[in-house]
């Protein structure tokens, strides 16, 4: 077989810097939220590349940005791969829009090294993929996958009122394209970590086989609201006291199943939060993760019996709501044997893992063959202005990708 | 010695039931707050009785009302008794007014028995002791007993911006007398527990030794704030690791110093608060109190060395803020003594306790010999519209007021 392919690692660093400069932030960051101005400026400058690349464009109802390579036998199911380019208000300059300008300097490395593929090729942009501006998250491949109608996805709303359809047709990002997909071979998203592991680890890629399954719950403990000073402590029903023995025994319960095992409790709420009255509730949020669904049903049904029986031992009572709760994804084996061998072909150091965070692909693996790739970002610091991934991973991260894409459309 | 005297139990008892109906509410409560025409009716109406009972009127500056039977020895210092007249929005039919109608009971029952006494009497109506509608507390004592200046009294606002002076104006009650204390030979103020311990022990009568200290704090526990997903568990800096084992310990430590300790957490705040994110910070309102000053300012010590051990051990930082403190309060043994010597007397059961809340008698007690009775109230309920009191027990503490201040008075 040939040598691995490489990509062009100094156009593609570039074309990250100059994207940062579209809503970049004086703490060296980005603000470039959804169907903004900024949004239009760095989709119409991603276009205006991918045509100059030999790209043939196509927009969809929700915004959803497909620029098509073809292939030698074009009518062959797709080779899908991009990201998103949207930020989060005090985003960072590589999530999302690492992914994005890869798939495009996958293109037009192929372009520069004459590689002609059997299937062809389309380098994606997702809308709306942060949820920042328009609740929920992953709405442009939500929709595209099925998950969400248009008219919902339409119809979602900014703080000002303001809704996608409305803002798509004002930047002029609502194409006629129906907003689903057509046969695709395999769909592969290279994005940073935005977790600590591969640094930790000196490692440089991350194969990813699965997306972590999670669910939020809201855990209402609920006690008896007595005043601070003449209630003597035996005679109090406090909800802390159930808190924080739940909120013990739910760390020993998850160290358990280490190491993909998580558990966040990210806000809390007493009612009715006066200084000296024990509270009547408190309202504690709770992300469970794993990614083995059959894990996760026991540490979901090892949590309501924790609560439970912790609340009845002190006199109180108490009730899990489920917020939301999202699948654990496992990806398809040819996409991840795909990325697995061009990243021993390559000969980078690096690890099978599976997301933390939810992603576009999760969406996409609904409906097309899915893996993804991941490279480290130092610290683990992401959805910040901080966020930073070396030049010496960004490249190895894309020459991976477009290992795996000729992989794939061979 | 003579019989122990006796008030008049239904009079008392009607002209409480009467009072209720200034503000009553739909669920049986009150809602009668300082300086409102409700207010201005209830002051009116007890203004009314105390002139019909022969007593004279003076109203201070910050309009406490002082109603005053003539002594046989008039200018030897008086004895006072007294509480308040204002309610909670959602109060009951007790808390404060049984005070103000009892010590019109006693003088009224001295008229009708024909007894004198050497010392002049005077019933207190104190200025807004709630706080509900002016903040701080007690402000009317408060400013009698020069712990706040008549400015700062008279500037307190309401939510809408109508200050104490501008009420007191409005419904008359700005006095010319000046807002500080003549000599005292002691003030005794009968309240309803506002806790369980009498009934829990079917004791009628608490006789209150003093007053818990209280200290309140704002604890900050300061994490770092990562991605619910992406983040290993042991690569968290999760305040939620140092608040449960903090409040374990804290609940351990405060049981080494029962009965008379208490601690309450009343209100907590998870900061960014994001569902999917470990908090940067939580911030936790702790209420800690004793009634004994040495003992409190342990626990203070104690609570320090917990909340910096724990974070460090979880490699959190901490910062423990000091909002608020209200030393402990030692009531007068004279005073204490005249109301154990009546309890005796009367043959009530009854123990000797110390009050978990706030009363205007702490005020009092930093410029004149102090002391407190405690009546039951139903299952400790107050700032309650269900607040009850038996008429057995009201007539009980009322008796008792009355034979103190007798003692006092001889």
């Amino acid at each position: 077989m040939v040598k691995p392919l490489k990509i062009n690692a100094q156009r593609l660093w570039d074309s990250l810097m100059l994207f940062a400069k579209i809503g970049a932030t004086d703490k060296g960051g980005c603000n470039r939220q959804a169907l903004t101005d900024l949004d239009k400026q760095a989709r119409d400058l991603w276009v205006s590349w991918a045509e100059d690349a030999g790209c043939s464009i196509r927009i969809d109802t929700m915004g959803n940005i497909f620029a098509r390579r073809e292939g030698l036998k074009d009518d062959l199911p797709v080779v899908m791969t991009g990201s998103h380019i949207d930020t989060q208000p005090t985003g960072g300059k590589f999530d999302g829009v690492y992914g994005v300008l890869a798939s495009l300097e996958v293109i037009r490395s192929l372009n520069d090294q004459g590689v002609q593929t059997n299937h062809p090729i389309e380098a994606v942009v997702w809308t709306n993929e942060e949820g920042a501006r328009f609740s929920p998250a992953m709405i442009g491949s939500g929709v595209w996958s099925g998950a969400f109608s248009l008219d919902y996805g339409h119809a979602r709303m900014d703080k000002d009122g303001k809704t996608i359809q409305e803002e798509l047709r004002r930047i002029d990002y609502e194409g006629d394209t129906p907003c689903k997909p057509d046969p695709i071979k395999g769909f592969i998203e290279l994005h940073i970590e935005q977790g600590p592991i591969l640094e930790n680890e000196a490692l440089q890629i991350g194969i990813l086989t699965g997306v972590q399954g999670m669910n939020w719950y809201d855990l209402t403990i609920k006690g008896q609201p007595v005043h601070a000073g003449p209630t003597p402590m035996e005679n109090r029903f406090d909800p802390f006291i159930g808190l924080h023995k739940i909120i013990n025994k739910m760390y020993e319960m998850t160290a358990e199943y280490e190491p993909w095992s998580r558990i966040t409790f990210g806000d809390i709420t007493a009612i009715p939060g006066a200084r000296n009255t024990v509270p009547e509730k408190l309202i504690l949020a709770v992300d469970l993760r794993h990614p083995d669904k059959d894990i996760l049903a026991e540490m979901d049904k090892r949590f309501r019996q924790i609560a439970h029986q912790e609340c009845e031992a002190a006199g109180l009572s108490c009730q899990v709501g489920v917020e939301w709760q999202s699948p654990a994804v496992v990806f398809d084996s040819g996409c991840i044997e795909a990325v697995r061998k061009a990243t021993q072909d390559l000969g980078y150091l690096s690890k099978e893992m599976v997301s933390g965070a939810g992603h576009d692909a999760v969406y996409v693996s609904r409906v097309a063959p899915t893996s993804m790739i991941f490279v480290p970002c130092e610290k683990g610091i992401s959805h910040n202005e901080a966020e930073y991934s070396k030049p010496g991973d960004i490249e190895a991260g894309c020459n991976v990708l477009m290992n795996a894409i000729v992989e794939l459309t061979s």
